[in-house]
């Protein structure tokens, strides 16, 4: 990551930006406006990524702010540009997402520093061996004087391909719900139990499965997952005690996922009942929907058209740093094509065509929030 | 094994039996008849179980057999009983069942010897390890003298208790089929990869899972378990690559087990093709169903009538001792009711008066055996 820094930031300070590493570990270059005192429009994404993967989860983000930087720079606008390096978007060290952009909304507080990764170093220590100081964490939050986040990012999914389009405008990042699922019923000798006579956890589960993909199919929107299952004791001759699954529900609209989260453990509980199992869910995470800010999707939608593209409004079934930044600041966010929907994984790509659309989308963007009157009068939210 | 060998020989030795550990590691006790030159009756089921088992999956037969002679002794027989404490009849160190009893019917043969448990020891090296020959298995290979074999074994199952009856007669071991299972699609993030794009192995394993409860549940006799799911990667947030499965089919019927295979392999055939995944079977383990000796079975039935008990004619799902010397010999096996049907559990359990009344059938079984003048005109099988 120090490296990471180190080559954005030789690409940053040629442009005039005055770089440093926030006490989060973000990467925070500012490009001076017109006149002093202007407020600040943010731009980027985040620098880490999951293990064995690829190369455009978030830092194509990063490096995007700093291609517009490059188109724009010697000239200056009417609002200062920060770049944003988020740290810890991925919450793979220590299982919490959004490190480093909680730090820029003020919600990353002693509870959250506390939190230990699997070889028990909390992120307060994490943040020391790095050499920065938590105890200036406060001072990497915003001030009054941002005006609204832009996040480019790559769409891991399927959908702008799908459609054939380059560009995506991000309407709404979904609200989740993840849960812990368990049928219980009892381990039988897989050949001396009858059909009749079993309490075949596995068996109910499977049932549970396949209601959980109907419903996903016949409600508009929603995506429901159960990712991982595991049997107990797991034998290829004994019927299955125990079927741990997890679940994971996903809408942008809240109402919508919880009702459907309700239908789901009702029939979970039904398929127990009939077939003599006990059923337990556990909820792990619960995730509210956040709008985007319309006025600036709409902004985004037009700079898209003006590139000659289809945009195409979307919700992302991901959590980004925008969902975090969007508590309070109006936050837009734009998703790049990506082939396959392959994400993750070393094979995840984009292409340069779609990467020189963003730019120019982006450039576009910031003229017209440049010769926008209202840009200044925006109120940031509580 | 050693110290169960010892204690087993001290109950037999004051009986008046000669008693030895072959080079299969089988505990033989030879009770003499009335007359030398005699044939001999085999009884006796194996002593080792499965780790965290239960008290009397196996060593039950061999107590019984002991308790059959203290009812006997000291009047002699027109035919010797042999005693035998089979061993490795679960499979657990090797992963083969059976090596004691093929030891009796001449098929512990040197591939088999050759096979190595997880720390690289072979059956062969074992076997001289615990002080035994292994070049002197061929004479543990039972002689032309023996007129039959009889185990009392726990049922292992529910079917005794369902149906509230202490002894049944098992006509026949049930074949069975074992296969490992994969259901192949592809990973996507389970927030942005919309339900009609994915090609999702965990929801089409789900839907064959119920595809072979529903199969087993229409075909009578037939019991059919996939006791074994684990998904790849295995996250929530992952629409899974992979599912694999196991599958366990039995049936006291060859063709029948081998149709339903078939129907279930084409089912999952069907299911990966309408949801464009791939799906591979592979047999691990296929075995033919044996009928236990007609008259034998006859006679047991009656012993069993004789107690006051109703005698329940029924097929064995778990493969014994006696499946392996019904290759050679007319072979009879009785179950004792086995409460819950919990077994290879430490809750495994007998009672009381069902171990008396298998003891009354097992001295009434011997009287009509002496007493019947076909028992020595029967033949050996080939």
């Amino acid at each position: 990551m120090r490296q990471v820094h180190q080559e954005i930031a030789s690409w940053l300070k040629p442009l005039g930006l005055d770089v440093r590493v926030d006490a989060a570990g973000n990467l925070r270059g500012l490009y001076p406006a017109l006149s002093p005192g202007a407020p600040r429009l943010l731009m980027g994404s985040h620098l880490d990524t999951v293990p064995d993967a690829g190369a455009f989860d978030g830092i194509l983000g990063v490096v995007l702010a700093v291609a517009l930087l490059e188109g724009l720079a010697p000239a200056k606008l009417p609002f200062a540009i920060e770049v944003v390096g988020f740290s810890e978007e991925e919450g793979v060290r220590f299982g919490i997402p959004f490190i480093g952009s909680r730090a820029l909304v003020g919600t990353l507080d002693e509870a959250l520093l506390g939190c230990k990764d699997s070889s028990g170093v909390s992120v307060h220590k994490a943040i020391e061996e790095f050499g920065l100081n938590p105890d200036e964490i406060p001072r990497a939050a915003m001030g009054d004087d941002v005006l609204a986040f832009l996040e480019f990012h790559i769409e891991q999914g399927p959908v702008l391909e799908h459609l054939g389009r380059p560009l995506g405008v991000v309407e709404a990042i979904a609200g989740q719900t993840r849960m812990d699922v368990v049928f219980t019923g009892r381990a039988n000798h897989a050949g001396t139990t009858p059909m009749n006579l079993r309490h075949d956890a596995m068996a109910g589960a499977a049932e549970w499965i396949a209601a959980v993909e109907t419903l996903a199919v016949g409600t508009q929107g929603l995506v429901a997952t159960v990712g991982s299952v595991e049997t107990l004791p797991g034998a290829t001759n004994v019927v299955a005690r125990e079927a741990r699954l997890t679940l994971d529900v996903r809408h942008a609209t809240d109402p919508i996922r919880a009702q459907a989260v309700k239908d789901l453990m009702s029939q979970a509980e039904q398929i127990a009942r009939r077939r003599t199992l006990s059923f337990h869910a556990r909820v792990r995470m619960e995730q509210r929907a956040v709008a985007m800010d319309s006025s600036l999707t709409a902004d985004i939608e037009r700079a898209i058209k003006k590139t000659g593209a289809l945009p195409h409004r979307m919700v992302s079934g991901a959590g980004h740093d925008a969902m975090i930044l969007a508590e309070k600041v109006p936050t837009g966010m734009v998703f790049l094509r990506t082939p396959g929907g392959i994400s993750h994984d070393p094979a995840e790509s984009v292409s340069a065509e779609d990467v020189a659309k963003a730019i120019e989308c982006g450039l576009g963007l910031l003229r017209q929030l440049a010769a926008s009157p209202s840009l200044h009068t925006r109120t940031h939210r509580a």
